[in-house]
């Protein structure tokens, strides 16, 4: 069975640089925005509207858009076709080889493939720095960067609470939490990968 | 500064076992059960008295045990000594050099000295493996097992609310937490340490 590793990550926690260094590091394939753009395939969406509804709270989306009630009825279906069309690409993936899929809810869609789900988190104080190192939030103030971290983490909360009754964060759902408050990223990949190998080879 | 390790864990998790090896792997002190025999000199109780008190909750024990309200009362002052004497070890520990802390809320108690503190914790049915290991628990049964794993990590939670108003097991409390289900601990050691070196180099 191929190896599979999960990322779940709080907005700003660094959990997708972790997940594609330790791609890298372990030589497996990385899944990120490449979902989004196998989905405007399999769809014929745009990738914005996609990237809208697919991992970022459905039914907030469709309420925030919705001009009329057959408007409203109509992104929910797109809705709904985009989330079986992520599961199956998600499956898809997961058939093809060793992989490390950022977000998505991958640990729950892919559970039958026994992935290795990882959480990602940080302090307030943490997440708004590293927020404040990328390209598009580097305006912000703190207030506002952590009303949009709070509203972020709201909406991966609402995605996991459609397609799964397990809660979103909760470590009792996940093999290993990583609080990466204070800590450099790149310092920490190569224990974890270290680890993430013993974990995979528990069996043998 | 000292580099403390503090390991807290859920009964059954392995996680004394982490602490150990790992201490062993790292030449740090060890220090579990050696802070009970502490206790006896510090304060000239027994050492079964003071396990039962000292960590496993202390109310309880005190309404458990009292036959009469100045029975009750005085075991309460002994708590309370104990409490304090646990307090004072724990910080002559932390000043004497680096360490690994098992249990005794020392998380908590030696926030000051910046400890790395890391959460074990497993699924029932792995705990319940591991608790079958063990010499005094080999003739349990598996409900018992169960029963016993609930009872005693209620008496930790217990504990940690007495000294402390963060929640005992939160994630966001906890630098690393490991999920032991599955796990083979001697295969985890290695990159764990190098994690932890990882942690403590990271101001470097």
């Amino acid at each position: 069975m191929n190896k599979i590793i999960t990322i779940s990550r709080e907005f700003g926690s660094g959990g997708r640089e972790i997940g594609k260094r330790l791609a890298e590091k372990l030589n497996f394939a990385y899944y990120d925005s490449e979902i989004i753009n196998l989905l405007t395939k399999e769809t014929g969406k745009t990738e914005e509207y996609i990237e809208n509804i697919s991992e970022n709270g459905i039914y907030p989306y469709a309420f925030q858009f919705a001009k009329s009630f057959s408007m409203y009825s109509k992104i929910q279906k797109d809705q709904t076709k985009i989330l079986v069309a992520q599961q199956k690409i998600l499956k898809q993936i997961a058939e093809k080889g060793n992989c490390v899929i950022v977000g998505r809810g991958a640990d729950v869609i892919l559970k039958s493939y026994n992935p290795m789900n990882i959480f990602v988190y940080a302090n307030t104080e943490s997440k708004i720095m590293r927020c404040k190192n990328k390209r598009n939030d580097e305006l912000l103030t703190d207030n506002e960067l952590e009303k949009k971290i709070k509203d972020i983490d709201k909406e991966r909360i609402e995605y996991h609470n459609i397609i799964s009754n397990l809660d979103w964060g909760k470590k009792e759902n996940y093999h290993l939490c990583i609080n990466t408050s204070n800590l450099n990223i790149k310092d920490i990949i190569s224990p974890l990968a270290k680890y993430i190998e013993k974990y995979f080879g528990r069996d043998k």
